[in-house]
């Protein structure tokens, strides 16, 4: 059961709020992995063995085995035996329905896949989420402020009321009485957690937009930190694809490291 | 090629705005299929081959396939190509993600499976929805105004510029030049078609919430309808799960048939 005490207890021990994403990619991933049958397994299953010392959680972008059909699906439940049992398992699949479909979606992934967290559109409502939320000891990680471009289309409009859609989003969630939901804020958008911190002071915080998308990792640490954490900070291409010529499972290692060491040089004084 | 004036055909042709939704539940279906190694599919070509003369469309529900795995999505692609031609295939799966990730749902959905729609939550703004709406000739069906209650939470939340969200979502979507973008308006908000209409005179709407969740059927032909038609209008559980003691066969058939004579009789004088 990894609930909110142990969750902040393995950011304090192993210094870090790195979440690692897994997008296997088969055009990006080394030759090795990808002229196999199982690419996505071996590949994500590589970079959780590189990787799972410095990391707190593993995202897993489940288009990216979607997209293969049943294999993919079947590669996926292998991912997620392949990841330590004191890592978070995030299964980034971004659903969300009413409730009786939102239920069959909750059931596979916690009680099939056991899964520890998922991401979900908030678009729907609170009925919609309701099935998920009601696993006391499972997360729902929120879409609130997402990376992208698209999220000033509707998440950055203001309300009548004051509040824009994304802090109305967080309002109305963060007032549900399990602890076990986070809310997804990029990192790009480093000026909103201040205001984010305001609306949910314990919530955890699901961060993308670290690496690739340009988002700067020092300040999203200064700015969203609370007392117990409080920060899973994904990267994904910043650590899986690594350019250069060096070693793959040198280069990756090395990358998580150096997002542990600065994260730990940050919020824990080493 | 399933495009905009193809599908106004056939609604002219079989005088039918009937999308018949597929959530197959082997709690639910007769002992026959669900005994089967692949009561999804037995089931869902059950259904199809019983009202396809009725109906211009199928809504596949995704989430009832993917709770069993591998083999879910084995008979999600069985299922797909049981629906004649002549009938739109709408995946109900209410994806989007970030650009690179929603292209990967979106070449899964429309070359592999080949499907002709998928359903997409727009929080996440245009760019998430990009790689599905620069498919030409397919079509998206972007959630605006759901069916179930917690439509009232966010999207009947009003903006500051004066519109609902939903008006907001319709507003920013029916610019898209592209015409094979569909709205999602539930059958329980009648009063809230007039200004649809208004935002989006020529899209098509998917109508959810006949049947089970007590929509108006007729109330929403005579505010929805347009030229060309303009509606796609899903029953599910009203068709597929009868009530009685009749023939299972007997009852969907008559159902379907049903929905589409009131349909005729309110729209096309017979």
């Amino acid at each position: 059961m990894k609930d909110y005490n142990f969750l902040a207890g393995q950011i304090r021990d192993k210094k870090s709020y790195l979440c690692v994403g897994l997008d296997p990619d088969p055009l990006k991933m080394p030759g090795d992995f990808s002229r196999n049958d199982l690419p996505l397994y071996l590949f994500s299953k590589a970079i959780v063995e590189l990787t799972h010392e410095f990391a707190v959680a593993f995202k897993i972008n489940v288009a990216f085995f979607e997209a293969y059909g049943p294999s993919g699906w079947e590669q996926l439940a292998m991912t997620l035996s392949a990841i330590p049992k004191e890592c978070l398992i995030i299964l980034d699949a971004k659903r969300a329905d009413i409730g009786n479909t939102s239920a069959r979606y909750a059931q596979y992934y916690f009680e099939v896949l056991n899964a520890d967290a998922v991401t979900l559109h908030p678009y729907m409502g609170l009925d919609s989420l309701d099935p998920f939320l009601c696993y006391a000891h499972k997360w729902s990680a929120i879409l609130a402020l997402t990376s992208n471009p698209g999220s000033a289309d509707f998440q950055l409009q203001p309300m009548r009321e004051g509040l824009f859609l994304y802090e109305k989003v967080i309002q109305t969630f963060a007032a549900h009485p399990n602890p076990h939901i986070m809310f997804v804020c990029g990192a790009t958008h480093p000026e909103a957690f201040s205001s984010i911190r305001n609306l949910c002071p314990d919530r955890f915080l699901l961060v993308p937009g670290i690496g690739a998308q340009g988002g700067d990792l020092e300040e999203v640490i200064r700015r969203g930190r609370n007392d117990d954490g409080g920060l899973l900070i994904n990267v994904s291409r910043g650590i899986c694809y690594p350019d250069g010529d060096r070693p793959f499972d040198e280069s990756v290692k090395e990358l998580a490291f150096g997002y542990q060491r600065r994260m730990a040089r940050v919020s824990f004084g080493s």
